[in-house]
């Protein structure tokens, strides 16, 4: 196997791990604690890091790793981002809507990228030499181009702060629908072409690296608020559009708005 | 078969009956209408509604059918009540969080209840004589009986008039977590004993009478923001928790918010 595709097969490896793992806790009665920044975390979380951390050691041992639960590990030659359950809420409230992130970023590219949602059965995975496939058939985005037409999604209206939400709303107001609840999938129903729109705020870096490919290779667009693209540094609001158009339109808007 | 039974057997034909229309047309290219009350329907509503509303005239000619998409057909001996697609907007997205909703009234009780969740395969069902079955296995709510250790779930933020919004969060803020999304599920989530509380407003009878019994024969309890029972006629506000010390203690929040 060259790198490239070694890359892409621990990726895939590392997310048949975490989703056994979640699976094993999914509904079950499970101790829930709150870390200092007030999200919660569960034995889930930590098991299923630790495993895909042993996986990416074992084969890759000289990368660097930043994860969600168990910090950042030093190293050369690029760099893991994993977040083992995003939608932890989610996941503890018994919403089959968590998955499972992991991506590799080199010199400040995200190469590969791959999303699990073990309570749906899906696996989304995207390389930057293939278009991005969800369970092994290629997806794409929709043609939306213009806000009028567009649905527009987010997690929650509790991750915003007060200008944040005010800019948020500014967009909603020109949109078609907009919906909340999703976590991580609502950027995957935007690669599968059936939503259009993603913007939120509060991200942390594992949260949508890894979905950068995913949504980059179905042909999507995905940027801060600035419409500058993001790295393992950016501000946490992230805005995801179908087309170029539909991106403009809405960083305009926001931008009007803050 | 008995009566109880033919009901039970109609409804869980029914179920079927419009998982598989709504998995025919799911993230297939669909044209989307909007109902004059600015609520979408597509073809997936009409053909689902139709073919539930054809296997009980054939199976139960005299009874009267209220349906979201055709409307009323009167009759006597009781009353079936059909939401073909609750969360038709979640369904045009690609959101597998979408149910079909099917249930029975007779003399002012919703004698059994069905929902099924296509894109899950999930069918939860439920009679007076016996426990909720989540796919044949029997489910209990929670024992959450204060707010601050409840999850509390709503599916839009936007569903709430200005002093209902304040209500609920009113009450959100007594709660551990609140969570966006979900339409019909979040129900689910209370009955499987998963989530705590919901709370939320704008429904029409067809959109919660089906889960009634789901919510009751799991162990929780279901009533209008006052209290009362929900029947054919309520206010459109609805509250539902997983023990009584929790409805008492969210609805004395209500009624000091409202």
């Amino acid at each position: 196997m060259n790198d490239r595709d070694e890359i892409a097969n621990t990726l895939e490896h590392a997310l048949a791990l975490a989703s056994e793992i979640c699976l094993r806790y999914f509904r079950q009665p499970l101790p829930v604690d709150v870390k200092p920044d007030d999200t919660p975390v569960t034995r889930a979380d930590r098991e299923a890091e630790a495993a895909i951390r042993e996986l990416i050691g074992a084969r890759h041992p000289g990368h660097a790793i930043h994860g969600e639960e168990h910090g950042n590990t030093a190293g050369a030659g690029g760099t893991w981002v994993i977040d083992p359950i995003d939608g932890t809420q989610s996941f503890v409230l018994g919403n089959p809507l968590f998955g499972c992130l992991v991506g590799f970023v080199r010199d400040g590219v995200v190469e590969a990228g791959g999303l699990a949602m073990p309570a749906l059965g899906e696996t989304w995975l995207a390389t930057r030499d293939a278009a991005t496939r969800r369970n092994g058939e290629a997806v794409h985005v929709s043609g939306c181009s213009v806000l009028a037409e567009a649905s527009l999604l987010a997690t929650s209206p509790d991750m915003f702060d007060t200008a944040e939400r005010a800019a948020f709303d500014a967009v909603a107001a020109r949109t078609r629908y907009r919906r909340f609840g999703g976590d991580c999938y609502a950027y995957a129903m935007l690669a599968g072409g059936w939503s259009d729109l993603v913007i939120e705020a509060g991200l942390k870096p594992f949260d949508i690296l890894p979905l950068v490919p995913i949504i980059e290779q179905a042909g999507g667009i995905v940027s801060d608020w600035g419409g500058r693209p993001l790295g393992l540094e950016f501000d946490s609001r992230v805005i995801a559009a179908a087309t170029p158009e539909l991106h403009d339109e809405a960083l305009a808007v926001l931008a009007d708005s803050l």
